[in-house]
């Protein structure tokens, strides 16, 4: 049998080989891996707010490959290294993320990085 | 193309132009944000138990807003602020949930508005 | 409406009567529970790289009771007891996995079991 997944190129370089995808889509679902704020070079940026907009971008980054995008957002769960950063969350949101919004969960986590203030994975529809 | 996501109204009058849905739709799945133990006021009740019993509840009614149930359950995701209350989860879950039960993560992480003590989140099938 | 869910059997005898299931299918698609490092008698094994490797195993049988696999997963998230058993993570799933690979998250939280290092959930396709 075909195998059903799509997996995409990866949408940076710095992800090329890498032992798992950035996006998997399966039927009309896209499914990511949770996305940092590491930019071009796979050099994490400073600060929270910088590394929120660089994950949603990111995030953005691997939808696109999948056919999917941030405006097709059906869930994303959002793990911040410091609960204290939420109001920095709800900002950067409220600038990138417009309506239908999707379904959200956050919590606070130690990250797997030195220095990695958050992590951003989805699911989201094509289209 | 039109939109396949099913945004239901927030079954909840705190969550009325809140920048996430408290679930999304799309074909049969329904995705839920995160659910705590928050009152009709938007008001966090006290202790593990009550928090569990109405994050159910809260999670039941964002799942009927969308055309799916706990009785419908596929996947659900515990968040304990202190994993010493994981007798406690399963105490209400055996209470509160009836076979054919979803899959379960549990795991234990901070939270993000003082004094929360659990956040539940769900995929559910519409039926 | 007959239930579109399909809860297979439990793949492990300590998990006969569990008020969860190891995996759920709907549709084409298979959500698991949290699988950690439980040999056939439901006990911890030692060590990080052993609860790493079991978790996959008890993953994949959980998968294959529902028609899925480890050779299709969509999506798996790795929840590590110890941020700095990252490394043996890598190590491990090079071993273990094969492309095309899974989207994956992965962040430390405390877990609900004394001396439990790992859990692991997933997302596959039937096929």
């Amino acid at each position: 049998m075909a195998d059903p997944r799509v997996i995409p190129d990866p949408p940076f370089a710095w992800a090329e080989g890498a032992p798992y995808s950035q996006a998997v889509r399966v039927g009309d679902l896209v499914f990511t891996s949770g996305q940092g704020g590491f930019d071009a070079d796979g050099e994490l940026v400073e600060g929270i707010e910088a590394q929120l907009r660089l994950s949603l971008a990111n995030l953005g980054a691997s939808l696109e490959a999948a056919g999917a995008s941030l405006a097709t957002l059906v869930k994303i769960t959002v793990y911040l290294a410091d609960p204290a950063h939420l109001d920095v969350w709800r900002s950067v949101r409220a600038d990138v993320l417009a309506p239908p919004f999707p379904a959200t969960t956050a919590v606070s986590t130690a990250l797997l990085f030195d220095g990695m203030l958050c992590e951003i994975d989805a699911v989201a529809v094509v289209g």
